[in-house]
């Protein structure tokens, strides 16, 4: 606050508008994104707040759909690079755990990505990483080819699954749900009994640990044919 | 059509509303899903048809996401019973699908699952069956408490994610989305545009088959440790 006098100001004097891009587009989106939620990220508020009619937009986006793909593949941008050098599985631990992060961050986008596969640069770029890695690793072609959906695919199943858990933490929601359940499965379900314990066991990274080196080791191990 | 007059009957004459039970509920929703699909399966909607208040439902169903997780349950105990001998592998192929044809037939249903394990009798003789086989198939007791739950929630994505394909059939839309772009990645991309015809290939039901090869494969081969 200052005691300077209010002066108008010409119109003329205003800075002109900055050019309409995709960047300018998707950076707004993913400023109200952060700031209000998924359910304002719509293009009527993104053309208000670049002060342009929403029509305007459709150039660069083609709806809804299209936008919230564009931004995750914004968000898939900023994935730091993976190491170079090392043991390849390592990396790919690496690669998956650092996607998982991403979806986590935003599981509204996250469960979008469910209806279809995730589009743009940055995805493919995920996509050539992952096959590299499995090339590196002595996957064959074949395998490779169908693998690398099954591995992205079972990231983003487990993201949605557990979009709201602490990831890190011991705590699931949904597995300690089904605990009460287990406890009084007795003798009707002799080996849910039995197991029981160790069904429920380990943290939610443990688990992804895990089932990461089964997927890896299963690709390994399984020809087309 | 007859010619018989309309007699007035009184009231005493009509026959007794039947008793409410969680069955009837549960039978009224499944009409109701299969007539008018999962949007009109309400409490409101239900307790008209069965001639009685919603709020009479409540002493059986707990709320909206209690009955939805209880008609799965119901449609998973319609599910053929699995074959007894033979190889537990084929076996377990034979369950999975059979689940995966539950979750086709009623992909919101699926969808739904993805929030949370579903929960009762007949998904708890799912879960069992699964160890039953696991077991069989000689994985051990600490990789099959957690390969369990690996494999059906792997059934569930494949299912919600390809719940509008034709899953005997070819067609895939979002592998077809993704034909077009894979066409063009070039040589910013050079795995992808080695195995881009590859990715492409195979039906849902192929890549299904050997989606589960993998996962049995791999929880065969991965010590949890």
């Amino acid at each position: 606050m200052t005691d300077e006098p209010v002066v108008p100001r010409s119109r003329r004097e205003r800075p002109a508008k900055p050019p309409l891009t995709r960047e300018a587009i998707i950076g707004t989106a993913l400023a109200i994104l952060a700031e209000e939620g998924l359910g304002k990220v719509t293009m009527r508020r993104i053309a208000s707040a670049l002060d342009t009619g929403h029509a305007s937009l459709y150039v660069y986006v083609r709806d809804t759909e299209d936008l919230h793909a564009q931004i995750l593949d914004e968000l898939l941008g900023r994935m730091p690079p993976i190491s170079r050098g090392g043991d390849w599985r390592a990396r790919m631990h690496e690669l998956l755990a650092s996607y998982t992060r991403v979806l986590h961050q935003h599981p509204e986008i996250a469960r979008m990505t469910r209806a279809g596969h995730p589009v743009g640069p940055h995805y493919f770029a995920l996509v050539e990483s992952t096959l590299e890695l499995l090339n590196e690793g002595g996957v064959g072609d074949d395998e490779a080819a169908w693998g690398v959906d099954l591995l992205l695919s079972a990231v983003t199943a487990n993201a949605v699954e557990h979009g709201t858990d602490d990831f890190a933490g011991k705590n699931d929601d949904a597995l300690i749900a089904t605990a009460g359940q287990i406890a009084t499965a007795g003798t009707q379900y002799p080996h849910i009994a039995r197991l029981g314990d160790s069904m429920l066991s380990g943290s939610a990274a443990e688990r992804f640990e895990w089932g990461v080196d089964v997927l890896l080791n299963g690709i390994l191990g399984t020809g087309r044919a």
